[in-house]
């Protein structure tokens, strides 16, 4: 097994793709990017060596200020395709007509909730509703430290969780320097070369190894928490069921497990609304956000009564913005246009394609050590020829530009940044699908092994 | 002086006018009111002892599904007029168009970003845009904390800056029980009856005091953080000039001074568009939130380059919604509409003919001990008759519900609870304006002293 790490890389993962700044003129003066970098300064992230103006955006597609078209392999928020008719159909008319917090009652929210809570175990049947994954998050940890009373928290080595304070603390990529608080410990990510073909036992004895490094600091764990695709870490989905058993150990040692769906959540994954579905497992809570109303802000919380209760006895949580009208509104016709258009399947069926066809390209390329995924989530591994030891950032960034200059956005993740991260909206068509494949394959034939 | 609060009160005063579901009938089976029950449990805020189901807003009015139409006189997020169609027009065209994350350049960030700074002092000319205001005080305390080395915070006794773990720890009217963190220190807010006639100098002095405090527990100050009108603390504006020698005492100890705008942002006080300009201060950091988008849902936080590159080096900050094209239309809309309409200009009239009347009213109801505020946000105590020394939340309580029967909403405010907390949208008329004084004069008669 890798060492357990708990110190940051050099370049976080978030900032595989990014435009330098530092390294590049900030364009002429006046000019959208020499303002950009002036109102944000460093805090400014933007994709790719030569930034993109994008203008508009429908289904799969993305337009650029210069004409360009750009087929959307990135964007996991519009999930239903950009702009989608219904959604802004439903955010125009409730905008209009009422958009207020809920210490009022408010129909809208309500007939949401009752909408979501079908989706999950009956179990969890308090849903409390924020602006941002971030915010669900943050609140999940709070939730999990009350009722145990511990502090600990176990994730993965590239975990990424938000970016308020705590839930940085628990995102080992967003990490620039420094170390993580020691209240935190790490494990490699399920289905990484790390627990070769034992995933489900050798994650549970490596979450079983955090517990115990924990109480050698003499921390309690609050909890597991897992993007249940591992989305960060390199998108790692099979073997269903690997999750459960470290879910046991989890709670053998009194802490709860903790599903952050906010990036598999929503029928991504095809087989399941919800990602920890595949692996047979409840959660004790389970986030959510960003596919949640297609790009309108909005995030959740679902627990047991009694877990919300508890924590509602320290503090309690009030969010002005969380489960508004128009949140609500957006994120009922979210649902509408999952059931009506079948998106979960189209997830599963044009996944199964889109990997079908990576996979013949894998065969035919010894740079491509690793395809794997379910549904519109999938990861493909970039290497040294034939050698999945030698990731190969580098060529992951060149051919994230090079796709850029074959008009499709995509994005990388894992450990290394070495793992294209391929996630498309839910209404790809086999034939869009293909457009990318083709595109891949164009790319890596431009880039010969040196 | 009173002494130094740390720990919380029974009740906190979000709840001050709370929905007691303990205490009542949770509604007839399949009501809105059971529903809620069922879909938030413990974590559902209501007010009212009799809950308001609203079906629609549009300027300074609320609609509920009995019919009545109520003067809202609490919503501070809807400060151009709830439903404004400037800003619903926007919303609808952007969300049409495109809606996606800042890491592509788009028109529509840069031109509100440019707008915005417009209003800010010129060294704050980094903004971060957020989603809401505790995601933007969040932020606040990291780059104070990277930018000072230090971890302490000075807050106000009945301070409220937002809902995150970090936030929720220098929010002392939020804690039920429990303590404060030990790097937090408050002080009596300025204005309070604990300083006198020397708001400015007894401010400062508490805050030295509170620094002091810190370093006996080995904490460095990062930062004095204020709402710059003191809302929770019970509303407090004058005399003008009052933070001042605060922000000059945290800076010689090596603190920044954060002014938190999310409540007297964006013209409300009248006399400018920001609470600080009141106090011919130039804070280190600037939070900003509830109304800047007229409810989609917005926060940001300002600083200077330096802040934010120092920040940077060590996480660096991005936001999957924050800053989207649509929340940057719908805060241009909001801009268009306070300078077409002249909302700030209108906030200062309207407000000088309101205090004006709720001091006449004062001079006859010796309950009424304390008029204070700017523009639209006023505070009023309600005291035993003639004794400002004894706070009575219990009348507060019953005004708010009677004033609730006379079809206006309102809420309360301050460390006793016992201070209506009136904060109308901007566009308020002065018929309006009486509307709420007649209400409440009435309100009161109708609840003679015991």
């Amino acid at each position: 097994m890798e060492p357990n790490v708990r110190t940051p890389r050099a370049r976080p993962i978030l900032d595989m793709n990014a435009y330098d700044a530092a390294g590049a003129a900030a364009g002429p003066a006046g000019s959208l990017l020499a303002r950009r970098q002036a109102n944000i300064g460093a805090a400014s992230v933007l994709f790719y060596r030569e930034p993109i103006e994008m203008v508009s955006a429908r289904g799969c597609w993305m337009e650029a200020a210069d004409g360009r078209r750009y087929l959307d392999f990135y964007n996991n928020v519009p999930s239903v395709g950009h702009a989608h008719p219904h959604v802004v159909e439903a955010i125009a008319r409730q905008v209009s007509v009422l958009n207020i917090h809920t210490r009022y009652l408010n129909r809208w929210t309500e007939d949401y909730l009752d909408r979501l809570k079908a989706t999950l175990p009956a179990a969890l049947s308090n849903v409390v509703l924020t602006c941002t994954g971030s915010e669900a998050n943050d609140l999940a940890m709070r939730i999990a430290t009350e009722a145990t009373g511990g502090q600990g928290f176990v994730v993965t080595e590239a975990a990424y969780h938000g970016n308020t304070l705590a839930v940085t603390g628990i995102s080992p990529s967003a990490l620039k320097r420094g170390a993580l608080p020691t209240t935190v410990e790490t494990v490699p990510a399920p289905g990484s070369a790390a627990y070769g073909n034992d995933v489900a036992g050798g994650f549970r004895a490596a979450v079983e190894g955090a517990v115990q490094r924990l109480a050698g600091r003499g921390v309690a764990p609050a909890a597991l928490i897992c993007d249940s695709i591992f989305s960060s870490d390199g998108v790692f989905a099979d073997p269903p069921g690997f999750l459960a058993p470290a879910a046991q150990a989890i709670r053998a040692a009194g802490g709860l497990f903790i599903a952050d769906e906010v990036q598999p959540g929503f029928a991504r994954t095809g087989a399941a609304f919800w990602g920890f579905a595949r692996h047979a497992v409840t959660p004790d809570i389970v986030t959510m956000g960003k596919p949640m109303a297609n790009g309108y802000p909005m995030g959740g919380v679902a627990a047991s009564p009694d877990l919300v209760a508890r924590f509602c006895e320290t503090v309690g949580y009030f969010n002005t913005f969380g489960g508004n009208p128009v949140a609500a509104a957006a994120g009922l016709a979210v649902l509408d246009v999952m059931e009506a258009e079948g998106l979960q399947e189209n997830a599963r069926v044009v996944g199964v394609h889109v990997l079908d066809r990576l996979r013949a390209l894998s065969a035919q390329d010894p740079r491509i050590t690793g395809v794997r995924g379910a549904g519109l989530f999938i990861g493909v591994d970039l290497c040294r020829p034939g050698d999945p030891g030698q990731p190969d950032p580098e060529l992951t960034t060149t051919v994230i530009n090079g796709l850029r200059d074959r008009c499709v956005l995509i994005g990388a993740a894992g450990r290394y940044g070495h793992t294209l991260k391929v996630r498309p909206p839910l209404c790809l068509t086999r034939e869009e699908g293909d457009l990318f494949v083709d595109a891949l394959a164009d790319t890596l034939a431009s880039q010969p092994p040196a």
